[in-house]
């Protein structure tokens, strides 16, 4: 799956990845009243207007960008419906040809965390059919529970040719509080980053002479300088960064995360781009145009990251 | 929340919770059939089979036990579909007066943790009206980005009462790897216990003198003696121990996990319940009484705990 990542991150100039993280907030009213017409005041009402949102930034963006990253818990949060508003969203997606990663942070023990990873990259038998619940390409992973936490996802990964990225250093104010913590004298992210250097090593594909692995890891764009040191320690890891945009990254602090080859990041923004229209910026498309917004957000977002990368 | 908990186990002399983890395999073959001859080979008829098992295990168990704790890996495997068959064993394990522990070990940045909070033990607007979606009870929460991942679920906790149970030293082999890691001496697992023990001093509870937070830790029955300095470590943090039974744990070996007031801990089995028709000691019910032989493995489990603890 990594080198169906990279091939489109290629072809269409784009290291980045398009967050569909529908808040309440961000949905234009039109959408929730259209929702609410055909359903009532409801968790359904909500859900479809989630679904009606996305697919119109998708419309807007999918010839741009080579994946999508939608944040399961912001469907989570209408229940069952919400799942539903997921799964129609990632199936949308790879309808118009976008890899979808599904930003769930799962991880358990073994058993467990083969569950989970049977729901969202894998299949499931009933009967004499197959079924692929979720059918996300990739996913992150949480690493806390250590290997076998990890393990059921990465076999998955080989049968099914789909791809995890685990978290190392994550974007947030307080990551530092527990991934910071020195241990023998290097912080603890580096040696999350180590074994999922290892954990990858079998797992490794080729595109035009680039070797990177289809496990990968997730380092904040808001901590740039752990990113240099972890990009080292990982040289065929690629790299999923969030935290660009509204978490105060800028394309400038990208640079150290890429490889010599120009790849091995890939760069998200959520609300930047999703919610565009509701920023003074891009005030000019109006509630109704909202979808432009994001597109217009996209072409500014990989203007920067161009210019930054010196592939304008 | 805790305070309902404990009264719960207080009144049933039962510091015990039954895992609703139906995987595949322990579905008694009745119950598939039943469910594809509604639905047809498809994840919903696997889901109408989990949610009938579970109702069945519910009824056959509830006057015995305080809580139930249903893993969402193990309902997200089968889709939305299994979304569906949580939210009803949720929904049914209430009505019987239970209390429902969502073992969904969910964690982000603080955003988005607000929203999985939202989803599971929160309320949502859609225009007028307010619901909540999946309304578990108490729900359990990964540490690895620190507290703005986790303080997001501890305002709910106090806005609606309920409560959580941070991962602090997990059942799994693997689980060392990270967990055990020596900080200043120490390892991490204590630092995440600290922090735990200081999150719930705004959420304490009193119950017969007896002062207990909503905020909870998981330390894994398999790890005795570090339950034991993470029970002195955190004197108000009441603690859900699995790893009992199909994990190697055993009463013997939870007696360190409670505290004098004999309060302070709740056993999980899971597999050693809900399967419990399939172990050569129960194979006298049959795979058609398979509730009847999960109620006797509770009561086993019950004479065990109970025998341990000194409170037969």
């Amino acid at each position: 799956m990594i080198s169906k990542l990279i091939t489109e991150i290629k072809k269409k100039n784009a290291p980045i990845v398009v967050g569909l993280d529908p808040q309440m907030g961000f949905l234009p009213k039109k959408l929730l009243k259209d929702g609410i017409r055909e359903y009532g005041e409801s968790l359904e009402a909500a859900a479809a207007a989630v679904f009606e949102f996305n697919k119109a930034i998708i419309d807007a963006t999918y010839d741009l960008i080579p994946a999508v990253k939608p944040q399961i818990a912001m469907y989570e949060q209408f229940g069952v419906s919400g799942m539903v508003a997921f799964a129609q969203t990632v199936e949308y997606a790879k309808s118009k040809g976008l890899v979808v990663i599904g930003d769930i942070k799962r991880g358990d023990i073994g058993s467990t965390s083969g569950a989970y990873a049977i729901g969202h990259i894998g299949t499931i038998q009933v009967g004499g059919k197959t079924f692929t619940p979720f059918d996300e390409d990739m996913v992150t992973v949480n690493p806390y529970l250590g290997s076998d936490g990890v393990k059921p996802f990465i076999d998955i990964c080989k049968a099914n040719d789909r791809g995890i990225f685990v978290l190392v250093k994550t974007s947030n104010p307080s990551s530092g509080e527990f991934q910071d913590q020195k241990v023998d004298g290097r912080p603890l992210y580096e040696l999350v980053g180590e074994k999922v250097a290892e954990w990858g090593e079998d797992c490794l594909e080729t595109v035009d002479g680039s070797e990177y692995s289809n496990v990968g890891a997730v380092v904040g764009a808001t901590y740039p300088e752990q990113g240099r040191i972890l990009r080292k320690l990982m040289p065929k890891t690629y790299i999923l960064v969030p935290g660009y945009g509204a978490q105060g990254g800028q394309g400038k602090d990208l640079v150290d995360f890429f490889n010599p080859d120009g790849l091995g990041a890939i760069i998200n923004s959520s609300r930047g781009i999703i919610a565009a229209y509701t920023k003074s910026d891009y005030a000019k498309f109006g509630e109704e145009h909202f979808a432009d917004a994001s597109r217009q957000a996209v072409l500014d977002m990989l203007d920067d990251v161009r210019g930054a990368l010196g592939t304008k």
